[in-house]
């Protein structure tokens, strides 16, 4: 993994001024009481997944932010002509390539879901731009699979493409339930990213109208095709990043 | 919450015939190690989300297992036109009596995914009669929020029912990737069962056909329905509960 790994927790260093050490010596103490890098993004620690419930005394907040979900075409098909220790490689290749891609542009891989991913951007690193980083990290996790791709056993050709939706707007972020603990994103953004990914095909980007608005200078040419998403009574635009 | 809460971990207890506190004085010096009740079922600890790596040195497992998903229809739609404190209350009430129902029946939540949720039986407790469990949690669920609906502002009549859609069979369940860690399932099972979730109507329970064949003598009089399923080629046939 070629990912830069930061000495301190940027969500810590940007919202509280506080710089929490995530690696080397000066971590062991912080490590003894809990306090370690995100497996949702090695760049901020286990304090920023607590943020809302210990800093911010609140249980979620909304926010504008860019959701992305991922999805590895195929896989349940390929799944009955292969071993399962191929498979568990593939979906191994399938998220590390993913999280590097992501963890380069500040995301949070906040939900694995069988062959799908559900990631965050704005949260709980702020970016002005996280949109476009979004994009930029769509574009990644594609170029990052073209590649990897070629050096998986059992594959040929155009097996198993990734399929990527995109959407940004406010949303609620936080835990939910009192019962069950779990951070996750709320509302219509979140759907809407999910139905996107849904019917983009094998190695497709599809971005929606919000989206380009913020990003159309890196789209130059892309042009809207209309879909028809399930629970959506109205047709909408989605356009190829 | 009605829940009957454990003292030692279901999971440790079935499995190595170890009795880890996870309430009261004898739970203290555990806790101080991290070992204490999961957030995805109470009545296990968090040694068993480790049990792979830690105490079964795999880092996943093939296993007969029931899936369950669930969904809150209509939330979406709904948070146009309510507040988002409402909209929050509403999803906490839903995972909350999901948690009950499903910890009940000693099932893993493994994911909240937005307004869906997806449920595993028969792990890292294991359970011989997991898809009857399963079936039994779904009708506890539509119970549960049947009743509880009522109690909520800002609803009326039919609004915001709950979708779901169960199938069993052979997965895979453990960590996938190496640089993002997190417990998931994989196969053709979570796939069908999120997709017979996707076409269950607000209020209903889709069963497939291995389900039907587990838990028929509870399901005395219900007929199969052709449904044809995103990614599936041919039409499935499945059952309400």
């Amino acid at each position: 993994m070629t990912l830069h790994l930061a000495k301190i927790c940027k969500g810590c260093w940007q919202q509280l001024y506080l710089p929490v050490p995530l690696r080397g010596v000066a971590s062991v103490p912080f490590r003894a009481f809990g306090i370690r890098p995100s497996r949702m993004n090695p760049n901020i620690c286990t304090i920023c997944e607590l943020m809302f419930s210990t800093v911010m005394r609140a249980r979620k907040i909304t926010l504008d932010a860019t959701v992305l979900f991922a999805d590895l075409r195929g896989y349940t098909s390929l799944s009955q002509t292969q071993s399962p220790d191929a498979m568990s490689g593939l979906l191994d290749a399938f998220y590390d390539e993913c999280a590097s891609a992501i963890w380069e542009h500040d995301g949070l891989l906040n939900k694995t879901i069988g062959d799908a991913i559900m990631v965050i951007f704005n949260f709980p690193i702020r970016q002005d731009d996280h949109t476009l980083q979004a994009v930029l990290a769509a574009r990644a996790i594609q170029d990052r699979w073209r590649v990897r791709r070629e050096t998986l056993p059992g594959l040929t050709g155009g097996d198993l493409g990734i399929g990527i939706g995109i959407h940004c707007g406010e949303l609620s972020f936080g835990e939910f339930g009192r019962s069950h603990r779990d951070l996750t994103a709320i509302g219509t953004v979140v759907n809407t990213a999910s139905r996107a990914q849904s019917v983009a095909a094998a190695g497709e980007i599809l971005l929606t109208q919000a989206v380009y608005d913020r990003v159309s200078s890196e789209l130059v040419g892309s042009r809207p095709q209309e879909y028809s998403l399930k629970g959506f009574e109205t047709p909408i635009q989605l356009y190829a990043a």
